[in-house]
């Protein structure tokens, strides 16, 4: 039956060297039992787990699936540093990649599940140049992937609504057409007009019944202002639970006092946040950000595209840079990432999973001999689980 | 003869997506030709670089061989966060790791050759708890891979020189013993007395006719001022091109004109910089630094020991961190954390390499489309070939 899998032989995180291996079997999907020497009902298949360490599966948060050139012949860098450049950059040469979006995203999309990842929020680009074809690519990866990984997908205005006169409307095609959550980009120091874009972005998402999760990279008292603005609209529109806050950079370029100001606002809306784990920009204060509620989840944001060569499509080499950007030496530190990019991510996209029975099996084995060591190891996955099927083993998709 | 081999199909750097493919002949230890359909002289060895990117090999500047604990079981991180912590923390448990030094050092090296390095400057900790057993360590690790690798070894007072009676008597031991070069540490922020240190270093570094390399991790105008100390005993023992500063936070501390100050100041008494391209820290002003003409070398600091799980040997991992922390995304930029890393740190310890005709042959072949991309990429290494020897390839090194 569809979901059902006996995995043998892993440690399930918390673990340690000395911690005994057990088995894990999956069935319909869920985890029904973890245990020493568990017998395999008849027809369930068995696969070996190598004795690795087990971790829920990975969420990427925050991924744009329609951008990447992963697998395609490296294309030097050609834009100048501002985002008003970079958007110029991709709009002169997505067309002419060698691949089209659907097939460059479903690429991306089989690395990331092959890496460990079974749960994606991909963004989706709408603007008036390229209007729904990029969504319509990552609609179809998505497709192409549907067995082995859940994806959502945000209308992404990364032109901003307001600069360019129809954006709106594309908006709100995207969602008809499958998008599932209505995004946003810097209200106001990239569309100049915070109210006015947030009134789009907020009123699409009544009108529709959507989610929202908005790119806000803008620092400082602006971008306080905005998480402001935000939570407003949250609250005014019973929004709470729906509304994510990507990378949120004024938590970091804040001081202390009103930082815990806006920590306790996003709290008390249940906006949750993502970030990137970017390598210049101050780490944003996960600890407080965890100790007050919020959900916090961990992304790849571009991987190689016309914007930046970095990204992988590894949530666990990702992992990896969010714990060095924090200078993290302690283990449970180390973990705490671990827990961020796995069920933080998916408290964040509202599909929770974890290591217990009846939860969710969204698994991944990863060698290493503690779970700090793995993630400094990185090394190739050992098996990756989505619904109690085995979709990616020793670093390649099953077939 | 020793030093002679012929490399197939390779594009060196710069290259492109369509430069043609050449072979690269190495005579008596250094590259004798570079062209198109090279013959093999009778009995040259023929290696195949699979149309890889060929690339100066790496010198890490900066590593502590005595300390690595790459390769035994993964051990929980067990210290607080300050120096003295740090110090304690080792002191109680290295003498209890599975392995000796020489045992643990001679794995990592070998490692860090795999990885493409074939030139490091390690320091060994001189202390009164250890005596000169981590330097014989890493002696012993140099004499096991001297046909691998070049290894010069600094013999440094990671405790301090004036906090414990007879340091400095060991610190002259060592030089006796083998070590090349002089050490120091924070000599007004971890030992209290900048000028008293200072006169140690450099009086022994004066007598026996060797380099110095300081750990400066003192910042703002606290770690300015000692670099000036620095350059002026430079300057008084006519000591230019002799000296290193390692991570000199110093410089990414003060305001901008007192940057200028500092890179002049640098420049002028030819002291070099090394930096292990840090999580948390401010990154160096890479390009002032070029720009003034200051030698600048990266390195990997401690591999996976007692005072870090960071660290895996493996220098153009540490080269994409470099990047990563500037956020370059341009490919001259990129290139130029490669430069830094291979031809940069070499020129810190003295051994100048590169890809001309007549260089110590000194190379690494590293799958890739371009120079940007093998970095991105981080795949395995086809090839490492120290002094014309093929010491390493496909991750493993040759027997
Ligand atoms: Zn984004
Ligand atoms: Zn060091």
């Amino acid at each position: 039956m569809t979901g059902d899998l006996l995995i043998r032989s892993v440690r399930p995180w918390p673990n340690s060297l000395d911690v005994p291996t057990v088995d894990v079997l999956c069935s319909n999907g869920l985890v029904a039992s973890i245990g020493t020497a568990l017998a395999a009902p008849p027809g369930v298949p068995v696969v070996d787990g190598g004795n690795g360490v087990l971790l829920p599966s990975f969420t990427d948060a925050h991924a744009h699936l329609d951008s990447t050139r992963l697998g395609l012949p490296f294309r030097p860098h050609t834009a100048g540093p501002s985002l008003h450049e970079l958007i110029e950059n991709d709009r002169r040469n997505w067309r002419t990649a060698e691949q089209t979006v659907a097939q460059r995203a479903t690429h991306t999309l089989g690395r990331t599940i092959a890496a460990g990842t079974t749960q994606v929020r991909s963004h989706a680009q709408v603007d008036v140049d390229s209007g729904l074809e990029k969504l319509e690519g990552v609609l179809a990866a998505r497709e192409a992937h549907a067995d082995r990984a859940s994806v959502e997908v945000v209308a992404f205005p990364q032109c901003g609504i307001l600069r360019e006169k129809g954006t709106a409307d594309l908006l709100e095609a995207a969602l008809r057409a499958g998008a599932d959550l209505v995004g946003g980009l810097d209200p106001a120091g990239y569309d100049r007009d915070p109210v006015r874009h947030l009134d789009v972005v907020f009123g699409l998402a009544e009108k529709h019944q959507r989610g929202v999760d908005i790119h806000l990279h803008d620092a400082g008292s602006l971008g306080a202002f905005q998480v402001e603005l935000i939570c407003e609209r949250v609250a005014a529109l019973d929004m709470r639970g729906k509304v994510t806050i990507s990378h949120a950079f004024a938590l970091s370029t804040v001081d202390a006092d009103r930082q815990r100001e806006l920590i306790e606002l996003l709290a008390e809306h249940d906006v949750a946040v993502t970030t990137v784990a970017p390598g210049t920009r101050d780490p944003l204060p996960l600890r407080e950000l965890r100790w007050a509620g919020v959900r916090l989840g961990l992304g790849q944001d571009g991987m190689r595209d016309y914007w930046s060569p970095y990204g992988n499509a590894d949530m666990l080499d990702r992992t990896w840079q969010l714990a060095y950007r924090n200078g993290f030496r302690q283990d449970a530190l180390i973990e705490m990432c671990v827990d961020i990019a796995t069920r933080g991510g998916a408290s964040v996209i509202g599909h929770p999973h974890g290591l217990t029975e009846g939860s969710p099996a969204n698994l991944l084995v990863v060698p290493g001999d503690t779970v700090t060591a793995a993630v400094m190891d990185r090394a190739p996955r050992t098996l990756v689980v989505h619904k109690g099927r085995a979709v990616a083993a020793h670093g390649n998709l099953t077939p």
